[in-house]
């Protein structure tokens, strides 16, 4: 059984982290699915997904990460060539991943009690965002 | 056809790297599921999920790896927040991910020879664990 | 309804960049499943597996990060200890991670119009690789 949903959203850009768990939880729980996973992939180059404890000093803290190893002041080809400005978030989008799969039983997924799921906005512009949801299972 | 199962174990914490594909691997081979995928997730925001040679040189490699990009001795707001000391643990599973899914067919993982499923808990103290499995296939 | 497919290809090593999208694409549309994921998984521990815009300038700038964030001629415990002078290939690839899942509705990749599907081989020498196409629908 196999239920295809989404979620759209505007981000500010820059290492905008948005909180999407509500949206995931709720589409996973009206599914009529039981039992399966719920895989979130986020179409596009420039952000990513995965899960944080969704507090402001982490987000604080994940976005210093990227900007320490993956920083926006040093040279990227990307930026030579297509001049847009957004090299590093393409790398860090890269580095990160796109998908995050999450398993549920009884309708409810198997998050920990602090752990949400989030998308990472890397790009240098605010942007309207997809992030698809495809609910397997029986 | 789905299978939940579950791994429980002790951590030792501060980047402990445990090896769990004998357990995943049997429960897979034990499902009754003859060829699909299997969902390795960690639920709680200080552990994340890989694979890795699991040989003590790289274990060492890999825990090196971490405290250079993401140290625990440098200033995380997380920290002075909830006082935990964890800030870097929080971080550094956020960027690895909390979930791996491994092909399998004829009931065995289409891992290589070298090839090990390992959770790393990030997190600065022992832990109790769980890894849930999702089993998913016909 | 579960369709395993494979691509088999040769990687120059080094941080070899192969674009996978085209054939993944395919297997997908004529596995006869309409909707589900693909997950793409790398058996062997040098080699990850993500998204990209795929053009040669990012390619540059990702290698140039992987140079950067874990170079290869810091030490490593495992080349000591094995002597194959490629344990920044596996701190890489644990880093990057061996899967990605894929959604796809209509037989069609919910992929973005700039996002490609790749293969990072981070082996030191080049490689025969195999990745393994989980088919997961209805």
């Amino acid at each position: 059984m196999i239920v295809t949903g989404s979620i759209n959203f505007q981000t500010r850009g820059d290492c905008d982290i948005v909180d999407i768990t509500p949206q995931v939880a709720r589409q996973v729980a009206e599914s009529g699915v039981n039992s399966g996973t719920v895989t979130v992939f986020v179409p596009g180059s420039t952000a990513g997904v995965t899960t944080i404890e969704y507090e402001s000093g982490l987000l604080t803290d994940l976005k210093r990460l990227w900007e320490r190893v993956v920083p926006r002041n040093v040279h990227y080809d990307h930026d030579r060539r297509w001049g847009d400005g957004n090299g590093h978030s393409h790398v860090r989008a890269s580095v990160l991943g796109p998908s995050l799969v999450v398993p549920f039983t009884d309708g409810k997924l198997t998050l920990g009690a602090w752990q949400q799921i989030i998308l990472v906005d890397f790009d240098n512009r605010p942007r309207s965002r997809q992030a698809v949801l495809q609910i397997m299972g029986e």
